[in-house]
Order: C-alpha cells, then structure tokens, then sequence
C-alpha cells in the first residue's frame, strides 16, 4: 500500500487537539474546552422540530443536486434581507458544509497548476484543499501590523496570482473587513482577471460593524457559506455557495459527480433557519459576553498582544513570551492545567508557533476557569 | 467569469433525466419512473427512531473526522458477521456518502497524471471524480462476450496502471463478481502494484449467490461502501471506507481537511442499521419479485437483450434494434408514454447510445404499467 504523494498535505491540527482533549476527559481530567471551533447550543429548537416532521414524514432520498428549491430560494431572500443584495435562486447551491463548498468552488474556478492566493493566519483547510486538488497556494503574511487584513499592497508583490480567498470574520483573527477594504480588494482582483472567493461562515457573529458580503461589492464573488455557526449546526453538514451564472454549470457538474447532494433532512430543517434570528442572537449576545470575560482573563495570564476579534468566537493570541513552540505549550496546558487551546500552527505555517487560538463559543464559567488556570500557570511555571 | 478547464467533466445524466422527469410530472402527467438510482422504501423504522432520539438528546456537533467509534465498530462487526473478514474498527472511515469515499479514496492512493482503470459499462461518477482529480480513467470495455465483467485479460491489454476500481454488483448492469474473478483481478492488481478500489455499496441486494467483498480476498483493496441502497437511506449522505492501515493516515487527513466529518445525526442513527435486516431482506423480497416483472415486462416490449442482473435493482438493457440515440429514445418515452428511463450515455460513453438503464427500486404495478405502456409504444412507433 503506497499513499499519494499529494497525502502529504498537513493535517488539520485542531483536531487533532479536540481529540487529545478529548482523550484527557475520558480519563476523568476536568478539562476546560478553550478549543472548540463550534457552538456550544444546538440547532434552533424550530429546526430541530421541522426534522422531526421530516423524518416523521419525508422518505429522505436523494434532492436534485443544487439543493431544495425552497431552501435555496430561502437562502436568496437571506442576502436581500441581510445585505440588500439581489441573489438569484439559480445562482444558490446547497452543500454538504461549507467544506464541500470550498471543495466546489475550487474545482469550478481554478485548475491544477494555477496560483491562489490565502491569507495567513487562516483557516487551514483552504491552503489544504487547493493542494489535494493540485493548485498552489500563495500565502499572504497577514499581522499586527496591517491589521491583521490583506491589502491590494500585499498582493502586488506575489506574482501572477488566478484566484484570491478572503474570509471576514477570519478563523483564526476574527478580523472583519471593512467595506471600502473588501471593495478594495475586489477591484483589484477585477482588473487582474483574478477570481475572488469570499468565505462569509461567520456572518452575524459580530460585535461591532456587521460583516459586509462581497456580493455588496462586487457580483462577480463566489461566497462560501454554512449554517453551521451563526445558525449553530455544524454537524448537520449544510452550507451554500453563491455564484456567478457563468459558473454554475461547473459547480453543479460537480455536485453531482462528487457529492450527490447535501444531506436530505438538514436541507429539509434548514429552511425555517433563517426565522430563527432571536434565539440565533441570544447566542451571538452570549458570545459578546465570553468574549470579554475571555479578554480579560488572557490579560490577567499576562497574554496582552492578540488581533483584533472582531467577529466570530475566536482570540489568537501572541505566546511568544512563554515559548518557541504553541504546540508544546498547548499540550503542556492540556496536561498540566487541564485547559485545551488551538496552536497557531495550524492557521500560520510560518509564525504559527508562536500564537494560540483560544475559543469563546463555549459557557462563561468555563471560560473564566480557564484563565483562571492559565494565570496561575504563567504565575507557577513560566 | 472563467469556469476551470475541468469543470468540462461530463454531467451525471441520470440526474438530469431524473430532472426532466420530476418537471414533467408536476405539470400533471402520470410518469412512471424507471429511472430512479435508489431504494423507494425510507430508512429502516429503528433507524428513524434513533434520529429521533439524537435529535432529542444530542448537540449535534461536529464529530472526529474519521466518524462515531460506535458506528466505526458496528461497521467493523459487520465484515466479521457478513464475510467472516476481520476489520479493525481503526481501518474504517465513516464518510459523507460512497460519493466522499471515492474522493478520499482516490487522493489516498492516486496522484495527478496517473492512469486508473474504470469499467465500462459503470458508474460515470468513478471517471468523473477521477478527472477532477487529474487522475487518468483508463476506460475498459466490458459486454455481453465476457458476461459484463472485467478480466485480467482486459486488463493487460491497457498499458501501465496505478489503480482499479471495480463495482460488484454493478451499477448499471447487476453484474457480481464471482469469487474467484475478485481473486483473479486482486492477484493480477498485486503481481503489477495496482491499487485495487472496489465498490461495495449494492452489497446485500442480490438475487442468486451473494457478493464477495474484495477484502475476503485481500487485505489490500480499499473498500468504499454506504448505507444508501441496502440500508435504504440515500439522503442521510452516509457511507464508509475500508483502508489498509497504512492508508489511514492519508484519507484522515482529506477527510479533516475536506469534510471534518460525515453528518452527525446520521451517524447516531445509523450505528443500529445493522440490527434491521429482517425490515430490509423484505425490501430485497420486494425488489427480486420487481426484477422479475420487469425483465418479463421488457420481453414483451421486444427488449430481450440485457446484462446480467444479479444484483441491485437495474436492468441494462440493448434498444440497438430501436434507436442509434438512447437519450433521444429516453426523452421520447418521457414525452410520448410518461415512462422515465435513464439513457446509458452515463455508464458508457462509447456504446452507451445503444443501451438504456432501467431501475426497479420502486413498485411493482409501476413497472408492470411502464412495461406496458413502452410495449404499446415499441408496437405503435417503432
């Protein structure tokens, strides 16, 4: 048995972390979960009474390949309410997550051998998905510096690029773009010929300015999104890309051969979804609260330098006064204060090593208690 | 605009014949539908009640990439009780769909620009996700002369292979592999350092001897299977991969990175599958006495030239004598009698003109009508 050179992409460090935590609990360690990339709520309880209907009264076979006309019409009148954009339903297709999402819009947009630039710190997946599908990553080196956002200044000095994926809120930052900066970014992407891919699942977990779509800015954006944070439904696998006509014939050809569909009864549950905004803003007003109970805390453990956290449920913080190595540091934490966080490596191939991701989507006590922990091992061992 | 050179990979026809079907039937005409890929029954009544449960009592979060230890292990039992094979539940990979099996399969095992050997006759899917991927298919005829299936010989004949992936029984012509054809084509793949993928997912619905698993064979093959046609549940997007230990660690990483993991509530629900063989052997019952009606029925309309058929629920049939168009032949049934066939163009791009695929998934006064109906027709226009 010999594995495909191309297996040698990294592996997606966080879990690798969730499961060493998870391991730990088992054992009966009272493990604080500052790593988590999901909600700690459930579905909306109306989506989760429309699966009940489903599976009481659906036969949940395969749907046509671009999703349930009625979610995607659902998830149009969303960008005409959300942005003011005017979104096609023809234009929606429904996914298996955004995972599957990416994994589309890749394969539709770009071949194997072009070049498509990804913001660093990232979310991995994308840099790891370009490669299994043999198109090279560019990685722009984002930080403290700019503001922890890409600049069309950056990416003037990468070379020749045929793509660009942006996200706001970022995965690791919570970095949001402004307007004028992802209007910024779009231009030059059009005057380049280069395709834009804007991944927007964090959408409505924000604590300041909303996130504004790229669709506002430009109609010419494949946008990558997921029901499964703002809407708290990770594990039921179900995202959407918009797209522009010109592109769907390649997405659903793909769909198709590659995915079927997306799961039958969270299309089915999903399309109630979007009238679900104050138990799914409750959630978002109990992340404001983690966050500043998070914020201070990391200010006691004396982690002061972090970006900006300006959406979704995400602190990264600067560790380079404890350590060289995020990834020793995290599993020492694990072990020795039984908290678990995320090392940078995964988000930051080259700087990774010396942030950590700490994640607020989880209880305020909790969270509390894990600085507690951290402070108190900074004070002991540091 | 500019969709990927790749995005040129062919349609899945069947879906959009499944399409036209669907448009006709809702402005009101009676069709018959004969061309639909999948069980007509929903998920066993256990299964449903376990949905429920979950949805009752579980967050439905992600879970681990490579699925539920106790849906890994239910599956590992099952090779133990099905073929007296021994897995190890850390060999299986639980997966959104075979369709996400194939994928990590085919990254796993095969880098771009090397040559894996398709059948056909067989399910486009195979070909169509191997060219996403930039991995040649190396098409290989099989027909009626050699009873529809693959031989080493066939396989000599092709030049230089990395990979084979065989199906049995087969998609669209029933064809099961006898065993000493798996052993033969598992020798033959060994002897060269073929990676052999076989596709498992119509085990359990066969009308004579039962379907050997490529594993009781060898302990080489990657086995992708699902819980779509046997276990009657197409929508809940669930499958499997079987891997050679050394193979793990490369689909777990395109798993982490591609899909974090297979949809939650399915994977509760699915772990009692197993127990529902008495609900689903009555669907395989229901199936054998349709096949029965429907190869009598295909007599009648002059259609006598047919593969095999030992196996799932489709008859690939010869309409040479009809038309030199099979998707002409297949839109004039939908349109002139209300009988919806799937043209075989998708299973076989050289001969596939002069074949159409009809599937007996659904009920039994169906399929004795649609023969009806295509003998009436068969007699009166051509």
């Amino acid at each position: 048995m010999r594995l495909s050179s191309r297996s040698d992409v990294p592996p997606f460090h966080a879990m690798a972390m969730a499961g060493l935590a998870a391991e730990r609990e088992a054992t009966g360690a009272p493990v604080i979960h500052l790593e988590v990339g999901q909600p700690s709520s459930p579905a909306p309880a109306a989506v989760r009474e429309a699966a009940r209907r489903a599976l009481d009264h659906d036969q949940l076979g395969y749907t046509n390949a671009p999703g349930l006309l009625s979610l995607r019409r659902a998830i149009a009148a969303h960008y005409a309410s959300w942005y003011g954009v005017d979104v096609d339903p023809a234009q929606v297709v429904v996914t298996a997550g955004a995972s599957a999402g990416f994994t589309l819009a890749f394969l539709a947009c770009f071949d194997a051998g072009q070049r498509v630039a990804v913001i660093e710190p990232g979310y991995p997946c994308y840099r790891n998905t370009l490669m299994a599908l043999g198109v090279e990553p560019v990685r722009i080196a984002v930080g403290p510096e700019d503001g922890w956002a890409p600049s069309p200044e950056a990416l003037d000095a990468t070379g020749p690029l045929d793509g660009l994926v942006v996200a706001s809120p970022s995965n690791p930052t919570g970095t949001v773009l402004a307007r004028e900066r992802l209007t910024a970014l779009a231009a030059w992407c059009a005057d380049r010929g280069v395709q834009l891919v804007s991944d927007e699942i964090y959408h409505g977990i924000t604590y300041g300015a909303r996130a504004e779509s790229a669709l506002a800015v430009t109609p010419d954006a494949v946008v990558v999104s997921s029901f499964s944070k703002y809407f708290s439904m990770t594990g039921w696998r179900l995202g959407w890309i918009v797209a522009h006509p010109d592109l769907m014939e390649g997405v659903e050809r793909f769909q198709q051969n590659l995915y079927i569909c997306a799961p039958t009864l969270s299309q089915l549950a999903a399309v109630v979804a979007f009238d679900c905004a104050e138990e799914l803003d409750g959630h978002v007003a109990r992340y404001a609260e983690n966050r500043r109970l998070l914020l201070d805390g990391l200010v006691d453990a004396g982690l002061t330098d972090r970006a900006s956290a300006d959406g979704a449920f995400y602190v990264y913080a600067d560790v380079s006064r404890l350590t060289d190595d995020a990834g020793d540091l995290c599993r020492r934490w694990l072990e020795e204060a039984d908290v678990a966080a995320t090392p940078g490596i995964d988000f930051d191939l080259e700087r990774g090593h010396s942030y950590v991701r700490f994640s607020y989507s989880g209880r305020g006590d909790d969270i509390v208690e894990g600085c507690r922990r951290l402070t108190l091992w900074v004070k002991e061992r540091a």
